[in-house]
């Protein structure tokens, strides 16, 4: 195997613009997408992608972040690295004085979520496989020594997770079937926050033509009954057979929680997502139990292992949306699944990079940690900026043949910087 | 009235070197005390001096976020300004772009808690008033202004926070003796985790020499044996009726807590603090039930009054910390303290402004709020920077008669910068 070896971390502010109305949602009505990416070089034409979403505006933020945290990984040798990933993930998250500023939130966990990302990226381009191949093929301690599992000894040890990935290998092949049909994914950009009526109503017919069985409507507006206006308008064109995904992204309170969400429970959706501020579990938890049948999502702006795990301890989670652009990137995410996996919850990712990484860590989700297949976000604005856009065909996530973890992005590899 | 109105904001990185040992805790073992500050300047000579505290490396990412975040006072009179603070907390907190970053936690938090802080010092000196004395003469409506209250409404709506505060108006005389007699303090400095067993003997002999009456001791050592035989040789120079808290600074996983614990509440301990991960709600419960009736104190790292929520709920707070240099300024430690009296525990303050700010906050609390009598914690090593530094005498702090919120630091009102 050759020797790669990180001789330069830089980051980069990249950010892009949206069409009227794209991205926006209850909270974030004028988003500009945009990345803090982390690019680490090599001495050889091999460089590792790695990103962190945020809104626009404090991406320069993240940025200065990575730059401060990342020092160290210059003159690291990736496989040495990546062998015990878990200690550098923890020795940069509890950094003397940066840990100040979070601990483990913020801006200074999205910049780790970019280096993690970077570094993981890199790892599977040097190893010349797709990052989904990468961690398939590793053994059960070698997952287990990329996590960092601190704050997590009442529920999940190193030989707790040890244990719950060798339980899985012998039912693995028989999941291994995803790889061929791909994963499925479900088309968020049929209901932004901004499109009235009929933008939606036409969404949701191109949507069902290209194979989408499952969407997702931005909900949150402040007389509840437009949201049931749309959100049946919505299940008028879908049918009684496709998942409908309402999304308040924490624009209500507990109380107009409770009222909204009963009116939607209507249009019987798969799921409530964020109905109020990502911090108050115990409000979640009143808002699942009075919404039952219909399950509770959350996990978009939870921003590390230890809150999902109080979420899952409240027992008010019905699906987990862990995102590796908010938690501290790829390893953290797997911690989580892991987390999630011994609760019974099922993981749902929450793409903030478009699903290019997701792509890769739902296949290991399902496939090396037991996870039940549910599906994968869908976001297609940024698709022309990505070296290797996902596939997806037939409503399905085509399974990604390149090597690395998708998250190149044209403009950074083409100026080489 | 003068009027007076906010010409320019500006952002000061501010760090200082501690002598060894100084501020060191089992997770910051090498702190060097920084400041964000922010600062108001108007036509006239007056300004306003607002402080977020970090451990030095970082302070730069909070500063650049209070440009970004502060834009939109320069032009504002302070009177107009802060007769609707809340809104205009609000607006800030929730910026539809920079709210990713959190939302209300990490550095953009920070930076929000560095500017509202400056707009009470500049509301306080505009009316030549210290800060307990301007917030103590509001009426009650007023209070409520300044604050935001979003994601309380199922435990504290604005007709409470006026209930509460109004209920409190009669008894107030008899508690305004306080003013006459000072605050109570208690020395944080005697126990810093970098100091010997001999230094801490020392300190202690000097602390009780000086009027104090409460010590903390810094605790967290990999053999909690060692904490033992620390805290044991404090207690034997402090004797019986001086309190002792143990600060653990979320050094321990939750199986080490309860094992130190454990051996700590030998010495009889007054409180002990911060004993694992400020995220972890569940984890705080199960260490409070084990080690009850000896209290848990925490929010030196809670971020904001959602997170204050999820503890108070949770029944595990014996003491509520919260630090008005890490939840958004004064505005958001005035809600968490009418929050913590809602649920009837009593606030102590972090003090990650060395006091300066924190008592005015508790002659508030106390006097207006009804919170009891306890202490405030008293932190020395920044005393020469400030130009109007907290007097401590007899071990209480005298009330502070100069105008505003005694948050001027030396070099910048020097450079008028």
């Amino acid at each position: 195997m050759r020797t790669t070896v990180i001789r330069n971390v830089s980051a980069h502010d990249v950010r892009y613009t949206l069409h009227a109305g794209e991205g926006s949602d209850a909270i974030h009505k004028d988003p500009q997408y945009s990345f803090a990416a982390t690019r680490l070089h090599t001495d050889s034409s091999l460089s590792g992608t790695g990103l962190a979403l945020t809104m626009g505006q404090g991406n320069d933020l993240v940025c200065e972040a990575i730059r401060q945290l990342a020092a160290g990984l210059n003159g690291r040798e990736i496989e040495d690295l990546m062998s015990g990933f878990g200690a550098t993930f923890r020795g940069i998250a509890d950094h003397p004085q940066l840990r100040w500023l979070g601990p483990h939130k913020g801006v200074v966990h999205l910049a780790l979520a970019s280096i993690t990302n970077a570094c993981f990226d890199l790892w599977a381009k040097s190893r010349g496989v797709p990052l989904w191949r990468l961690l398939l093929d590793l053994d059960s301690h070698a997952v287990v020594r990329l996590l960092d599992l601190s704050y997590l000894e009442d529920v999940l040890t190193e030989g707790d997770a040890l244990a719950l990935l060798e339980t899985c290998k012998s039912s693995r092949p028989a999941r291994e079937e995803i790889l061929s049909r791909g994963y499925p994914g479900y088309d968020t950009s049929v209901g932004w926050f901004g499109y009235d009526d009929n933008r939606l109503r036409e969404n949701a017919r191109r949507a069902l033509d290209r194979g989408f069985r499952a969407f997702k409507l931005k909900v949150g507006s402040p007389d509840s009954d437009v949201d049931l206006r749309r959100a049946s308008a919505l299940r008028s064109v879908a049918g009684e057979d496709v998942r409908i995904m309402l999304d308040a992204n924490q624009q209500w309170s507990l109380p107009k929680a409770l009222e909204a969400c009963g009116k939607l429970s209507a249009i019987a959706p798969f799921w409530i997502e964020e109905p109020t501020h990502p911090d108050d579990i115990f409000g979640h938890r009143t808002i699942a139990n009075a919404i039952a049948p219909v399950p509770v999502a959350l996990g978009e702006h939870v921003p590390n292992r230890v809150v999902f795990k109080g979420y899952l301890q409240s027992g008010c989670a019905g699906f987990i949306q862990v995102d590796c652009t908010r938690v501290g990137g790829v390893s953290e995410f797997l911690t989580v699944s892991l987390l999630a996996r011994k609760f019974g919850i099922p993981v749902v990712p929450h793409v903030g990079d478009m699903g290019q990484v997701h792509q890769h860590l739902v296949l290991f989700n399902h496939i090396a940690i037991g996870h039940p297949e549910v599906f994968l976000e869908y976001i297609p604005h940024l698709r022309e900026h990505f070296v290797h856009p996902a596939q997806v065909d037939g409503g399905a996530y085509k399974t990604p043949e390149e090597p690395g973890a998708g998250t190149d992005l044209g403009e950074l590899t083409n100026e080489n910087r």
